[in-house]
């Protein structure tokens, strides 16, 4: 950030009085930026045992498999916010379900938060985001080509608890930050 | 948003190609500013049985009651974003526990994370962003005092599975959006 997007004079970056961070600041109208980390909503969708997944057609991680994800939007739950990208990325009109797990991810300045889904109808297709979509049964899913690794947690964690009867949710961290020179 | 934060320029409001929504676009460098919600943490604090609430000393809702919560940041999880949260506005060295509420508050544009926590010890005071922070037990929660709907979803889920013996986790929406004219 260089300019303040309310005046259009160029910010300095420092420690508002009484905070604790440097922040974007105003020269001339003051106003201070706040930056804050976004989520990222998604979902595990399922069809007769078989997971849905997307080969990605956009960068970061181009050709690698994920699942239905993306920035939550304004004006939405997260579960109508998880719906929507799998709408957007796989075709797919997918009915969301329980809490799968929330990833803080620092290097991103990211949370994932995803969500089991089912998938009633087999009926999807590659949107613009995503260059191949399909259904893989457990043993088919291409763990050396995932793209993320909340996209490896999320998928793990929802085998394992499928195999053990169970709905839990799951937290965890991911920090592949570069140490400060 | 009036103006671009990378070169300055005025910026216009339009839905790029291939999006859903409008955003802000630079008329200068093409920069789509992307807004998104931003995720509020905090916890519900006990000391043997008695919950750690703080009163408000700035707005919106000064002088309503609320437990220690704000805007999470970049490079903390969500539970040490709570935790510092505790620390700030009522002094509180809390232990964060497991998930309780996750409220979309539509009409805030944020969602609210809210965890169980441990107070060890009753050392607590008032931060700058607080008039008074006390600790109250069940029958004597302020309830026509609250500051927020999602503070008194979170003390009525926390209270209620206590009572039960159980730490779930709750889903909620609240949306006062204005309609539109």
């Amino acid at each position: 950030m260089k300019y303040c997007n309310q005046c259009g004079a160029p910010v300095e970056l420092r420690i508002p009085p009484g905070d604790h961070l440097p922040r974007h600041i105003c020269s001339r109208c003051g106003t201070i930026h706040y930056e804050n980390p976004r989520v990222v909503v998604g979902c595990v969708p399922e069809h007769e045992g078989r997971i849905l997944i997307c080969k990605r057609a956009i960068e970061p991680r181009r050709g690698f498999w994920t699942i239905p994800a993306g920035f939550w939007e304004n004006s939405e739950t997260l579960q109508e916010g998880a719906a929507r990208e799998s709408q957007e990325e796989a075709l797919a009109a997918v009915e969301i379900g329980s809490l799968l797990i929330v990833a803080s991810v620092l290097h991103a300045q990211q949370v994932h938060i995803f969500f089991r889904a089912k998938l009633p109808k087999a009926e999807f297709g590659a949107g613009p985001e995503s260059l191949e979509v399909k259904l893989v049964r457990p043993e088919e899913i291409p763990w050396d080509d995932i793209a993320f690794p909340s996209t490896d947690y999320a998928l793990r964690r929802y085998l394992e608890d499928r195999t053990a009867g169970r709905e839990d949710h799951h937290f965890t961290t991911f920090d592949r930050r570069l140490p400060r020179s």
